[in-house]
């Protein structure tokens, strides 16, 4: 297993990408995914499983705001996975995981996932380290097992710098606009930093390269919204899909 | 009670409608409702529910993939629903609604509502006329409940003339791009154009005006979705709202 060094790869946009250019790209990938979504929907023979996950502040909200401002509800949803409530804990962690799937045609998107229940554990000593390494195996199994049953998945780890952290949250406790999104636990959260970076040092590692985690440099905006459309529009053009009934 | 009558209501886009300033401004209303759709996502203090109804072939899925082309799927969920399964047929009608009600912050669309079922057991003549009289009430009743609790309805009838119905049908049977839409009962459901409307119309009288119904002329689509979008549009911005934290 190689192992992944998260402070080894770039947080930031590559020196020679062109910022207007790839915003006008963007631009165009808005437009290729409004179509190959609408034809995955008609298709309705495989599904679609996009999986967001990143320290606080790394963009997870964002980057589903503006990447898929271009898609037909009818055919995308997005679930938003928080602390487990009371019913949710009650049950195996994959419980709630389940009851969000995506059905055949349908492109669903996960703000935090799964990966949450190695994450919080792991960092907060919350369980035996035997368990936790039983979960590795079992989130393994269980996204193996969606991919055989046709459904793809992708997952986004979005990357940001320690700074690039620091003056996000400060930004929050300052900018009317983000000030809504501030939690007293971010601070606490933050200085847990290593741990988390540890952490899903494990979980890209091990939880690769089957299914593959892609690693996207987050903090510019611009180009970690240009590099994920990219991603998710290729994978789509892959299949090459046809209109049902047109397939000649 | 005022009873409307659907065959007096133009279909078409006014005369002295300009569709190329329209489609300008679709445009710009994407971008306010953009923005407006996250400031009612920040606030979570009410949620919303958009209801879309109209005869095959209006355009209920159309509407909602080029109004919506601006949301956030995090935000904005919606639901379609069509013949109850076997699950939710041995529950009372509303049981199945009730399970994609929006929460706070919410927006929930509706393709096809609980209003199919007056329609279905009207037309269809299953169900004893005083049950489908009792329907009326109880859906009157269940929709000043939500707005009570902080539930904004909007409730949009897509009206198209029935020769628009026949070449939109036609266009399904030839169309590659819109083939795999049509059902073999679409041409049975046509024939009961009348008992439809008439039902339609009892419904858009009597399900009105505490919680009105917007006729919205649906055969032209730039126009359908321009004035959809207006409609909601307006309605977000009549909430005035703030970021919270920014309320002065």
């Amino acid at each position: 297993m190689n192992r992944i060094e998260l402070n080894k790869i770039d947080s930031k946009a590559p020196k020679d990408a062109d910022k207007e250019a790839l915003k006008k790209e963007l631009f165009s990938l808005h437009k290729k995914m409004f179509s190959l979504q609408h034809l995955f929907y008609a298709n309705a023979s495989k599904s679609m499983l996009i999986i967001f996950q990143g320290m606080d502040t790394s963009g997870k909200d964002g980057t589903i705001r503006h990447v898929f401002s271009c898609v037909n509800p009818l055919g995308v949803h997005a679930s938003a996975f928080s602390e487990p409530c009371d019913k949710e804990r009650v049950h195996d962690f994959l419980w709630r995981i389940y009851q969000q799937l995506p059905e055949k045609g349908m492109i669903r998107i996960f703000n935090r996932s799964h990966y949450e229940d190695i994450l919080v554990p792991t960092v907060h000593r919350m369980l035996d380290d035997k368990l936790i390494e039983r979960r590795y195996d079992y989130i393994n199994s269980f996204e193996q097992q969606l991919e055989d049953s046709g459904t793809i998945i992708l997952k986004f780890y979005l990357l940001i710098s320690r700074d690039e952290q620091k003056k996000r949250l400060e930004k929050r406790l300052k900018d009317p606009l983000k000030k809504w999104k501030y939690k007293a636990s971010d601070k606490t959260e933050s200085k847990k930093w290593n741990d988390y970076i540890r952490t899903y040092e494990n979980i890209i590692s091990r939880c690769s390269p089957a299914i593959p985690w892609q690693v996207i440099p987050a903090d510019d905006k611009w180009y970690r919204n240009y590099l994920v459309a990219k991603t998710i529009v290729g994978k789509l053009e892959s299949l090459k899909m046809k209109y049902p009934g047109d397939e000649k």
